[in-house]
């Protein structure tokens, strides 16, 4: 032990104690050994997930399958990205079937010359890959009206974290030559309900990719196989899936989504319009609503944060319901416009306590309580809420969600 | 076009002449555009890709699938992560089918107070994320006998690259206590062949992990689940897979792996003992051998590179077999000890052209080629090859491998 002590092991002692007690006395070691003598599966062409292992997306309750949502489990994953197959989907008119060998990109409007892309022709051009998150502006809407019983898949499942790569939309438009008069650029997707959001050229020209892979394949169905348009940091609906069409415009086209859909509601009954940036927001995982503490002692306090304003600047924990708070370690690298791995040592005393997570920026901007959201927005909109999310531990251990 | 010439768009015209003949004229454009009017599938609980992808590992063609490798479709692959459905493998006595509840850790030899760590125990301490490339040291191997035919994936498909989570070995070892002997663990995996590896006590304490997640979710089996050894930079191999047990020893053990396996005959016939680091290496998979160029014009080059030493520092093209070369651009952040995209503008003008790539890393190391490799280390081995590959483009577009 005191070859470690020389070599200055911070966590020494304050792990061991604290565990201490999960652990078998030396005379019963060695006998729970997992122990095969027989050849296992061999090699395959396209792996899968053991058969332990049953964590999956949450479907919203719906008759209609193709409008609806499903939410990454959260509580489930480890680290910074989110499983392909587990990333949160939302459709508007089920996922289409698109052979990549057919379809095509159109740029056109207000350019000197309109242009259409095969997957091929975009494959040959400057791609780039930016890990990013995408968060459904819908997210946490449940907590608006106080949901019970939640946990962090119910409550932030809309959020997930991939490495998406694609060409820069401004190297399209480039090609085309953007007309002085060029301001907009309307976004279509190729689904039965032609999904269509207005983006702003300076928005389009800045980080917008015209996305065909994510976590190192194509893109998944469900997140717009075989093309997707990907608006970092902003709302997940403007980032289009099976892009079929950028038009250059000049004025915002007021489609569905960004007038009766994806509006807040104000306490004076205007609507906030054009919401675009998703803020700073964060949701501790471990431990959360829906998870059992084995008992007192060391158990590390872990989450994610993200903000659509850039980069995570820090995580402030709280395990007093708000009364004081501590910075958490965070994962790094740290990444712009991705969710962000929080840590923070915590030996639980086994008495009631409320834990929050609060997340600042690098613009200076702090996730706000439920109290400072409502004030600011009122309780009539369903859409972006990011207040701190509180998680209560009772004394046996279970946790579950509550309002402070 | 005036418009984005003076926010001064830098590729701009390159990209567009040369791509100009991929387009079709105008009075053609939207004829092609993807058209669907039917709901589409529903949402999921765990997604699946495209029945359209159908990349696969490549698996040896072996008698023995239980004690064989499969190789990651590098050329089918965006961005810098593998999919860990497409993660390479190469097991001894095939995959176990282990049941995380039955688990256990033990840590003991040369220690103060022997331990078993559960799962769950596992999960309450203090977790880490890094991104990291995980490399066979066989990888590359058929290059030593000049393989023809090859693809990215044939020549360097044994390597692929994930987001790790786990338990820092470090902290185990200190709760455990080393004795001042301890200067080696040896780490032994739960397989029928139970595969067993030395690693020196101060590599086990720098940065070596015991993971239990990858991607996001849990290993996969082949990857070890539930519990594997991660040993960052180093050959694959000493990774040890479903790992059950860490003994604290005073010496290296000769197990087979690191005595008549994974070990490199020298020319005048020694052999070169614990060849543990992975060096400095990259491959070009676009384009890559099996692939076809459409045409002249351009075609942006792109690849792979990585280093056990540390960071990509840069990464070197050339066009004219070696002749001048010019470094590429890096997809940030370039990333310790992971997979680094480089990407490169070219404009392809038809002729015959040898295409090469040379990865330098932080430590001034610089990517051999294969005279330079053979010179040192004869071709008496069939592990650790990392020297520059070459691939040909014949005046059909045709690509493959050739030796210069």
């Amino acid at each position: 032990m005191s070859y470690f002590t020389r070599r200055g092991f911070l966590r020494l002692g304050i792990v061991f104690s604290a565990m201490l007690s999960a652990f078998r006395p030396s005379s019963l070691l060695a006998q729970a050994q997992t122990t095969i003598r027989a050849l296992g599966r061999g090699v395959s062409g396209y792996g899968r997930r053991s058969q332990f292992e049953t964590a999956t997306r949450l479907m919203r309750d719906s008759r209609h399958p193709e409008a609806s949502s499903s939410r990454t489990p959260l509580q489930n994953l480890h680290g910074t990205l989110t499983p392909s197959a587990l990333h949160f989907e939302r459709h508007h008119a089920g996922i289409p079937e698109i052979a990549p060998s057919t379809h095509h990109l159109l740029i056109h409007g207000l350019v000197d010359r309109p242009l259409e892309y095969s997957l091929a022709d975009l494959r040959r051009l400057p791609a780039e890959s930016r890990t990013h998150f995408l968060e459904c502006s819908g997210n946490s809407g449940a907590l608006w009206r106080e949901a019970r019983a939640a946990t962090p898949q119910s409550t932030h499942g809309l959020t997930s974290c991939s490495e998406w790569v694609g060409v820069p939309l401004s190297v399209l438009l480039g090609e085309a030559g953007v007309h002085p008069t060029g301001t907009w650029v309307v976004a279509e997707g190729a689904d039965a309900c032609r999904l269509t959001r207005s983006i702003p050229l300076a928005k389009a020209l800045t980080d917008t990719l015209v996305a065909y892979g994510q976590n190192g394949e194509a893109l998944r169905p469900g997140q717009g196989y075989p093309l997707r348009l990907f608006v970092p940091g902003w709302e997940g609906n403007i980032s289009v899936k099976w892009l079929r069409r950028i038009e250059v415009v000049d004025e915002p086209y007021m489609t569905r989504e960004e007038t009766s859909k994806y509006t807040d509601l104000l306490p004076d009954g205007r609507a906030r319009r054009f919401t675009f940036m998703m803020e700073a927001k964060s949701v501790i995982t471990h431990p959360s609503g829906g998870q059992r503490l084995a008992g007192p002692g060391y158990h590390q306090i872990n989450g994610i944060a993200w903000s659509g304003r850039g980069r995570v600047e820090r995580v402030e924990v709280s395990v007093d319901g708000g009364q004081s708070w501590r910075n958490a370690e965070l994962q790094g690298p740290v990444l712009p416009l991705a969710h962000t791995r929080f840590r923070m040592d915590w030996t639980w005393d086994g008495g009631e306590v409320i834990l929050q997570s609060r997340c600042v920026d690098n613009t200076g901007y702090t996730q706000p309580t439920r109290d400072q959201l409502i004030a600011a927005r009122g309780l009539q909109s369903g859409y972006h809420n990011n207040a701190i999310q509180s998680w209560q531990v009772a004394t046996d251990g279970t946790v579950e969600n509550v309002y402070v």
